[in-house]
């Protein structure tokens, strides 16, 4: 049998000692298990960025059990959470909509606990790094074999928070969408995925007015970057396939001044 | 039985390729260990900050053999040194003082060796690199099983380095503490620990003067920071049980232009 | 039997979930690999840079498969490939060069494939991020115990890319060398290495005239960086055996202005 893998995806900071401490609390706890860090540079306290990645990221991760930790309120009297999913994945973390989006695409949660509680939580719990003192050692009993009931108080499924995101809607010709992410290379990814092209008149290979708020400009919808110029814009669908705007070596947030949930209007032209 | 854990702490920095060749040398001598970086985000050459976030995040780690590398002597005489704690633990690094806060906290140091001349180093022995050449293989061959006593030359407990730390003092009703550390989001932490509290008349939701060298301001002392209101600065105990300052979701050091080892007076009020 | 390893190097950012990814999806097709990241720091779209850092690294990690992602032209019609090498190494990237440097060090290309439609490939494979789609379940693959020559199709070993490098030159007592990298700290490596120094008159201990575009400012030939004062520029070979310069802690590539591939002269005093 293959060894238990929790995976850990939060806003520490890569430079930071914070992730090295959980990895540390699950090796004490349960040995045996793999750690898989997904990402540390999650936006500090960007829920919405946390939850857009863990849910991109974990169709690639093995069944396992999934933190998230990205916890603005921490300390507060927010619910700490674990959610038995439909696949069998089981995510760890603050109830403030992080994990919503990856327990849906994982078929809606089954079972659900409230862990702030838990008897696996380290004493004293800190006010700031429940990281250290819930989420890892939860999710480090669970993987050694505890009981998923008994490490929380019974939660109703529908007390849970929902994250909300921006729709596209069409507008005439138009397809107006909003920002959702930018990424490190300033890539921007936008709230249209690949099942909402048939019908937009958005075709690969063809030209696109994209608009935003202070400028319009053309980009080609594109297969991928080494299809345009050095420093022009293209439309693409990324690698979650979700369609993104960005520049062949350059910066589209910064070329498009956009920032997120701001509005661009895209026009096939 | 559990696998050997070796845990690594350096100043390498996490773009690097340093902590990466560390890794790939443990798993050359020893396959099977665990290896887990508690961080590679040690401030550049601050000997301090590696040894104060070595002795706080040691506690979290299993057992094992514990590599911390923050060496600006790298290539001159000084010593590299794997001590033997208390509590079981094997610390290794360079002789000077980023070892003596965790070996303390770990019991104290009954045996110790200089490895600069270890059989299990790797040859030739660079003048730069010794995480790679002295302190990675030596770890590696003691968690493999190589007998401590044969992996350096005897020395005596007297002779290590060991680090001065400031201490906070009563003056009036105010305790004059100092900068200890300034973390990636601006949170400072001060000499002050959870111990130190009784009879300071610092009182948990009270309100507290902060005076720096060029500034006064109110804090509330309080449990964590959406106590406060964002852009409140506010004293709390850190998650190491350590008096730390910092601004809900803003930067306290910038705040209060605090440098490390500054004074701050902390008056209740 | 140890398990086997699988190595990373790529450009893809230390914050950003694709390195995560890539060690989800290892993980999914072979629990047991053992994944070590050499870096995932390496300049953005610099093949040299991925190239120079895999050649001096690899000799640090265990026999296995080492994956590097340094792919400007990902989703062109650039070739992905296997290289199986002389030593047991099994090199994977993109052909760009970017594998051309370790490939020779580890005893020269023995067998190669192109997997850029490999059956292990993940479907349907993105024009972005093929270290997710083709490297990664590549790698793996081959690490739970594929066939090499059944992963990919016949690729004949001199239509591989290789990546071309400067060299240095005599000029009556001058040596002209080029820079080759610069590292996180500003020190700058040069094509020049430990076996082109006899007949140099370059001398350990020795003053060397230090000559680029802008400057001419005289070094020490030494050691290590505490053997010159804080600020002070020194000649040293680095940890890879090559010749480099560095400012004692300071920034040598910004105090001399230099930039990849400039020339460097070098006059001993």
């Amino acid at each position: 049998m293959s060894p238990p893998v929790i995976t850990l995806l939060t806003d520490y900071g890569v430079d930071s000692e914070f992730p090295g401490v959980c990895r540390g609390v699950i090796a004490r706890i349960c040995p045996d298990a793999t750690a898989i860090d997904i990402t540390h540079g999650i936006a500090r306290h960007d829920v919405r960025h946390g939850a857009l990645v863990l849910r991109s990221t974990l169709p690639y991760m093995p069944l396992g059990i999934h933190v998230a930790v990205v916890d603005p309120q921490v300390g507060t009297e927010r619910r700490a959470v674990a959610l038995g999913c439909s696949d069998g994945r089981v995510l760890i973390g603050p109830d403030n909509g992080v994990l919503s989006l990856a327990a849906a695409a994982s078929g809606g949660v089954v079972d659900a606990i409230d862990i702030s509680r838990s008897p696996h939580r380290l004493e004293p719990v800190s006010a700031t790094f429940h990281g250290r003192d819930v989420f890892a050692p939860v999710a480090a009993a669970l993987a050694a074999g505890a009981a998923f009931a008994e490490a929380g108080e019974p939660l109703a499924v529908d007390e849970l928070a929902v994250l909300g995101l921006p729709s596209p809607r069409r507008e005439g010709s138009a397809l107006i969408a909003h920002t959702l992410l930018v990424d490190v290379y300033g890539n921007v990814t936008l709230d249209v995925r690949h099942e909402d092209l048939p019908g937009t008149g958005l075709i690969l290979g063809h030209r696109v007015e994209i608009q935003t708020r202070d400028l319009t400009l053309a980009a080609t919808f594109t297969g991928t970057f080494a299809d345009v110029q050095a420093g022009d814009l293209l439309l693409y669908e990324d690698a979650t396939r979700m369609l993104a705007l960005a520049v062949n070596r350059g910066d589209a947030a910064d070329m498009l001044g956009l920032e997120p949930d701001g509005e661009v209007r895209l026009t096939p032209l």
